[in-house]
C-alpha cells in the first residue's frame, strides 16, 4: 500500500545530498516538517484521564496522550484467536534483509527512557515524556543522587558509580554478591522488572550481575545493559575531560554539564543513526535542531497511548542471540548480565552489530514472548483505541479498503479475514504490525509514520537543543564540538580507546543496498 | 523616557478600529507580537536551581526561571537607604487620574495564582506556572476534592461548597465559628497567609469570617475574597446551566466542563478588561487565542524570578478604603471579610470601581505596608538579579544614560543619585518603580513591557485556549459562546441577576480620557 509522505520524498529531495547520502538542512527541514505536520499537533485534547477534555487532562502527566478519542465498544476476536495473527508457523523464522540486532537492541533502550506505562494500571505513566536519558540518570533527583559517585574528590568530579570488571568499566551491581536482597545503597532506585507476573524470579547468580541503573528496564536483556553500560562509560569520561578542562569547577558543575553533552549526543544518535536505519530514503538526515525552533509543531512532549503499542517491537528479536561465547536462545537472553561481563562492551557490540535482526510484523513472533503480544492487545483495548483505519485517517494515509490493502501476504488476509468483518473493524495494534513493511524501511507504513511523527516532534524539541540553549555557554565549546561530531554508537565506542573500525558498528547490514544512487 | 513599542502602535493601527474603539483581530496580533518578541523566548536558558544551564534547571518547576542569568555581587545601598525611594513625603498620596480600586483588586487575584513564590525560599516556587484559577479550586487534585460539594446530587452536580449568608452565596467559612481552629474537613487546604512574620495572628472574630478557598492569598483582603465569591457563583451558575442542558453527565463531567468555561472567561477579562486598561493605547485589543498558534513565543509557561517582583504593585492601594459602610484604613484591611459579608458582592465591586487608585511608583507607598518593599528589595538581591539597566535592553529598550532618563521628578532624580553612583548601577526593583509612568498607562515603561510580555505569553499559551482544544467539543456551545461574550467582570455580575449597569464595575475611571479619537 502506498505511503503517503515517503514516496514523496524523491520530488523533495533534488540534488541537495552530498557524495556521502547526506541532505543537506533544508530538505532535511522539508521532510521533518512534511512528516511531523501529517497529523494534530500537540497539545493533543484527549488523554487517558477522562474521555472528555478537562483541565486535568490537559495537564496531568501521569496520564498518557491520545492521538485519538476513546473509541465506541465493539465486537473484537478474543486475545486467543488474535495469536494467530503473530505466531510464527512452523519453521525459521523471517530474517531482516536490512537491520542488525543492533537496531532493536537500541530501539528497546531509547524507549524504555519515555514510554513507561505503568504495570499496575495502564492508562497511567510513570514518564517523564523527554529523552532525558533516564535509564542512566534514574527517572528524579533523589534516584541521580544515589546514582552519582559521593566522592566529589579531585579526579572523580562529576562521575557516575561504577566499577571495573575484567578491566572495563560498568555501573556497580545493584544485589549483595550472593544475589539475596538490592544492596541498602539502592534502595530508593526503581526495583527491576522481572519478567511476566507470576513467573518465578531469577536465580540468584543472575540477579547478583544485575546492575545498579536508573531504568527498571535497563537489566532486561545484556544488550540493553551494554547500551548502558556505554552511556555510563562515556558520561564519565566527559565528565574527566570537562574537570580536566575547568579545574574551579565543582563536583555539581562537572556531572549537570556533562549529562548537558550527553542528552543531545544521544539525541544525535536517535536522529542520525537511527531514524535514518529506519527511513527508507537513499539519503541521511541531519541532525539540526533549528528545524524546530519556529515549527508550529515545537509543543511540550506527552506521551501517547498510541506511542506505547507502536513500539512493540517483540518480532525484531532472533530465536537465538549469536553471542560471542555463543548463541544464547531467546527465552534465556534476559535479566543475566553475566554474559555481558565475560565477553566485554566492545565484543557485545560488534556481535549484535554481526547478526541480523528478525522481521518486524504479523507472524514471526519468537514463542518465548508471545505472551507479550496478547498483553499488547489487551493494553489497546483497556485504553478504548480507534481502529487502526481510523488512525490511518488521521496520520493523512488512505484508509484500507480490502484486506489486501493492508497485507500482500494471502496468509495475513486470510487470518485477517477470519478475525474482522472488514477492514474497518482491524484493531490498531493487530493492524499496525499486519501491514506490509514499506519497501527499504524495516517498519511497515502506518507504524513508520508513527514513530517518524513522535520521534522528530519530541526529540527535537527536547530544552537542551532549544533555540536559546544550543550553544556553547550550556555545553562548554568542546562539549559543543564532541556533540556536533557525534553521529553513532561507533563514535563513541572508539574515542573511548578502542581500536575497532565504528562502521562495524551499525544497525544497517554492510551487504544493504537501496538500490539506486544518488548523484 | 520614549517606550520603543508604545510609541509605535499609532503606526501599526491604521483604521482597523470600529466604533466602539474595538481594534480588530489583524491589529491585536501585530501588536501581541511585536510585545512580546521584544524579547528571547521561552525556554529561558536559566533558572534560580543553578547559575548554569543545568538539566535540573530546565525541568524542575519548583525554582523560578530567569530572563537574565545571576548577576556578579555589586556596591548596593542598604535597605534602610532604599526606602526613601518608595517612602511617601508628608502629605496626601498621589491619586490616579485612571485607575479605580478594581484594578488593584484584580490584579492582586490574578497574580496571586501564579506568582507563589515559596516564603521559606525565596528562589523556589508553588506556582503550577499556568493562569488556572488555583485561588478558587486549589493548586492540586487533593485540594480541589476538597472544595467540591460531596452530594454529586441531581440539581447540585459539579458545585463547588458554597454557604448563604444575608442571602447570598460564599465560599463556606475555613474556621470553626469561634475563630479558634481550621475546620477539619479544610486541613488540607494550604493555610491562609496571615501576615508579615512575627506578627500577632488575627482576632478570632477575623480569622471566623475567612473563607475556605485554594489560594493562601485568597483571603489576604475583602478585595481578593470578592473576587473569589464572584468565581465561586459563576462556577456554581455555569455548573447548573450544564447538568441542566445535560442531563445523562455525572458529577465528574459537569465540574470539570465548568472549570473548561471558567479559565478561559477568566483569561477573557484579563486581557480585554484588565490589560486594555493597562495599555495606554486608546484602542482595545480583543482576545484572540489564535494569535499564538503560529507564533514563535508559543512555549510552556514558567514563571520568572523577575516577574514576581513586577508585579509588587502595593502603592497602587489608597491609605484608606472607601467601602460601602465607610472607611477602612489600609492597616485594616486584611484578613477579614466581615466588612464583604456586612456590605454584599455587588456593592463592594461598586465601591471598588468607585473609588480612584493610588499612582504606582516611586514616593507613593502607604506606611503601612513599606516592609514588603524591603523584602522586595532583598528578594531581588537574593535572587541576583542584574540592573535596571540590563533589563531594558533585554526586553528592546534603550538603557537609561542620566538618571533623568528614568524619572522626570527632580526629587526622585537626588535620590537615585544618592544611592547609586551612575544610572548602570540602578538595581533592577527600585529602577522599576522609580521610572516615569508611560503616558496613559497606570504603569512606568518596562514594567509595563514587562508585564505586556509575560501576560500576553502566559494567557494565550494556556492549553484550553490551545488550537485543537478551543472549540465547542471542550465547552459546550452553550459554553463557547459565553466566553466569547464576556469581556468584563461587569458581564459576570449582571447575569448573575445583579440589576447594575455593568460598566459601573470599571477598572477605568468614568471621566478617563485618552485625549484624542479614533475615527
Amino acid at each position: 500500500m502506498s505511503n503517503s509522505i515517503f514516496d514523496t520524498l524523491g520530488a523533495i529531495v533534488g540534488g541537495a545530498i552530498d557524495n556521502w547520502g547526506w541532505a543537506d538542512r533544508k530538505v532535511t527541514a522539508l521532510v521533518i516538517n512534511k512528516i511531523v505536520e501529517s497529523t494534530r499537533n500537540r497539545p493533543h485534547p484527549w488523554s487517558t484521564a477522562s474521555d472528555y477534555t478537562s483541565w486535568k487532562s490537559l495537564t496531568d502527566r501521569t496520564y498518557q496522550a491520545r492521538h485519538l478519542p476513546a473509541a465506541a465498544p465493539r465486537a473484537q476476536p478474543t486475545p486467543d484467536a488474535i495469536k494467530e495473527l503473530f505466531r510464527r508457523p512452523a519453521g525459521q523464522q523471517l530474517l531482516s534483509k536490512k537491520s542488525t540486532c543492533l537496531f532493536p537492541a537500541f530501539a528497546q533502550y531509547l524507549t524504555d527512557g519515555f514510554i513507561r506505562t505503568d504495570p499496575h494500571a495502564r492508562n497511567r505513566t510513570t514518564s517523564n515524556h523527554e529523552i532525558d536519558l533516564c535509564p542512566l540518570y534514574g527517572r528524579n533527583e533523589a534516584q541521580t543522587l544515589i546514582l552519582r559517585e559521593q566522592s566529589q574528590a579531585a579526579g572523580r568530579k562529576g562521575r557516575l558509580k561504577s566499577q571495573i570488571v575484567n578491566g572495563e568499566e560498568y555501573p556497580p551491581f545493584l544485589y549483595e554478591s550472593d544475589g539475596s536482597a538490592i544492596k541498602a545503597e539502592f534502595a530508593g532506585l526503581d526495583k527491576p522488572l522481572l519478567g511476566p507476573s507470576g513467573a518465578p524470579d531469577p536465580a540468584p547468580e543472575k540477579l547478583a550481575s544485575l546492575f545498579a541503573v536508573g531504568g527498571d528496564r535497563a537489566n532486561a536483556t545484556p544488550f540493553t545493559a551494554m547500551m548502558n553500560a556505554l552511556f555510563l562509560r562515556e558520561h564519565n569520561r566527559i565528565a574527566g575531560e570537562l574537570e580536566r578542562r575547568n579545574p574551579a569547577w565543582d563536583d555539581e558543575r562537572v556531572f549537570q554539564t556533562a549529562r548537558n553533552i550527553l542528552i543531545p549526543l544521544f539525541i544525535k544518535i536517535v536522529v542520525e543513526q537511527y531514524i535514518n536505519h529506519i527511513s527508507p530514503a537513499p539519503f541521511n538526515l541531519v541532525c539540526d535542531p533549528s528545524v524546530a525552533w519556529q515549527a508550529e509543531w515545537n509543543r511540550p512532549n506527552w506521551i501517547t497511548a498510541e506511542f506505547s503499542l507502536v513500539y512493540r517491537w517483540h518480532s525484531l528479536m532472533p530465536d537465538a542471540i549469536n553471542w560471542p561465547g555463543g548463541p544464547i536462545p531467546l527465552a534465556q537472553f534476559g535479566l543475566d548480565n553475566r554474559p555481558l561481563l565475560q565477553s566485554g562492551l566492545v565484543s557485545a557490540f560488534a556481535a549484535a552489530a554481526a547478526q541480523p535482526a528478525a522481521c518486524l510484523g504479523a507472524c514471526n513472533t519468537s514463542e518465548a514472548i508471545m505472551w507479550i503480544e496478547s498483553l499488547a492487545v489487551q493494553q489497546g483495548r483497556d485504553n478504548r483505541l480507534d481502529t487502526y483505519n481510523a488512525y490511518r485517517r488521521q496520520f493523512s494515509m488512505v484508509p484500507a479498503e480490502t484486506f489486501a490493502d493492508i497485507s500482500s501476504d494471502p496468509h495475513i488476509q486470510d487470518i485477517l479475514g477470519r478475525l474482522y468483518p472488514t477492514p474497518d473493524d482491524v484493531e490498531f495494534y493487530p493492524g499496525l504490525f499486519a501491514e506490509d513493511r514499506v519497501d527499504k524501511s524495516p517498519l511497515p507504513g502506518l507504524l513508520l509514520q508513527m514513530v517518524a511523527v513522535d520521534a522528530f516532534s519530541q526529540a527535537l524539541t527536547n530544552p537542551l537543543v532549544s533555540e536559546h540553549v544550543w550553544n556553547e555557554a550550556t555545553f562548554t565549546p568542546w562539549g559543543f564540538e564532541l556533540i556536533q561530531e557525534t553521529k553513532s554508537l561507533g563514535d563513541i565506542i572508539v574515542r573511548q580507546g578502542s581500536p575497532i573500525d565504528p562502521r562495524k558498528i551499525t544497525m544497517t547490514q554492510p551487504g544493504w543496498s537501496y538500490g539506486w544512487h544518488i548523484p
